[in-house]
């Protein structure tokens, strides 16, 4: 994530707003960051906020969850990318997850965790695109099994459990403000997809 | 959870405050839960809630998830209570979340999970309460481990495993609507939990 200023001065006015309230969203959730905040963060007036998203805060809050599924898309595929077992190359994106997450004082976590369960039971959009995200991380991980021999089901099964998992033990490591949590699921996940070669 | 009137109208002020607090920061979260709303939906004046919170919004939220906390503990302890192996207990207690998931219309999942995640980075006595209610879901796995035999170490990795995992996969099994999420992460579970005493 673009987190220094002058990184995000490069940017256009409508991507630095995207970027800002990817930022605020995943630090604060959805329903406590304000437009005005936004706009105010971005270097932006009101105007120019509604002048790129006309529908407002939904709309800006559904490109900046879909820019950082994407950025979290992209640290999974590198995360994954070596030639080791997929069982340890998990594990070293759980220790990643949690070296960032130290980092940023414990509070740079999941974009699309506290969005989505502060818009349940809606027909909001931020419902759909928090599905989507999920399910895209979900595929990365199933295609590194798929691609060490596990089968469909099982790929599915195990990618879906990752994703849980690392979600699950980000709000735990956030809230105790240690690494332990995603550093201990990283150990039992990389035992549990171990467990399918043996 | 006590859901309906009748149960609530038997319960004294203090308590239907508190019961009416849980279920809404369960699904609005609490940055989205106003104490105004807090007060109509359990039937008190806004005087009486501070008289029995004076800390206002935050002391009900702290009350709230601790009530919700032990509720869930129960839960836990419950599922896990059966003679079986514990890797088909954990198993049990996924499906039954999936199942009481599925019957709030997605909406009653963890009470700790957003709460959490929107007070990051605050001095807030609601970071406590959620660490503590994590800490303790985690301590009820591992005393179903340790009584299987488990090394206190493999106990304690394995519960926080496990707990992360249920409260990732109820994430993505409220936003996908579905119960395949926690389903397959039960089944993942159990095996993990039962590679150990291979």
């Amino acid at each position: 994530m673009v987190q220094n200023s002058s990184a995000l001065d490069a940017l256009g006015t409508r991507d630095r707003i995207v970027v800002v309230a990817a930022r605020l969203i995943q630090r604060q959730g959805y329903v406590g960051t304000g437009i005005k905040q936004i706009a105010k963060e971005a270097g932006a007036t009101l105007g120019s906020v509604y002048h790129f998203f006309p529908g407002g805060k939904e709309a800006v809050a559904v490109a900046a969850i879909g820019y950082s599924a994407e950025e979290f898309a992209e640290l999974l595929r590198a995360g994954l990318a070596g030639d080791d077992a997929p069982g340890a190359a998990i594990e070293r994106c759980a220790g990643e997850l949690a070296v960032g997450l130290r980092e940023s004082g414990w509070v740079d976590g999941c974009p699309v965790t506290a969005a989505a369960l502060e818009t349940l039971g809606t027909d909001s959009e931020i419902q759909r695109v928090c599905a989507e995200a999920l399910r895209g991380w979900e595929r990365i991980v199933e295609e590194r099994l798929l691609g060490a021999g596990f089968s469909v089901q099982d790929a599915r099964e195990v990618a879906t459990t990752v994703i849980g998992a690392l979600e699950g033990a980000e709000v735990t490591a956030q809230v105790a403000r240690s690494e332990e949590p995603l550093r201990a699921v990283g150990r039992q996940l990389a035992r549990l997809v171990g467990a399918y070669g043996e």
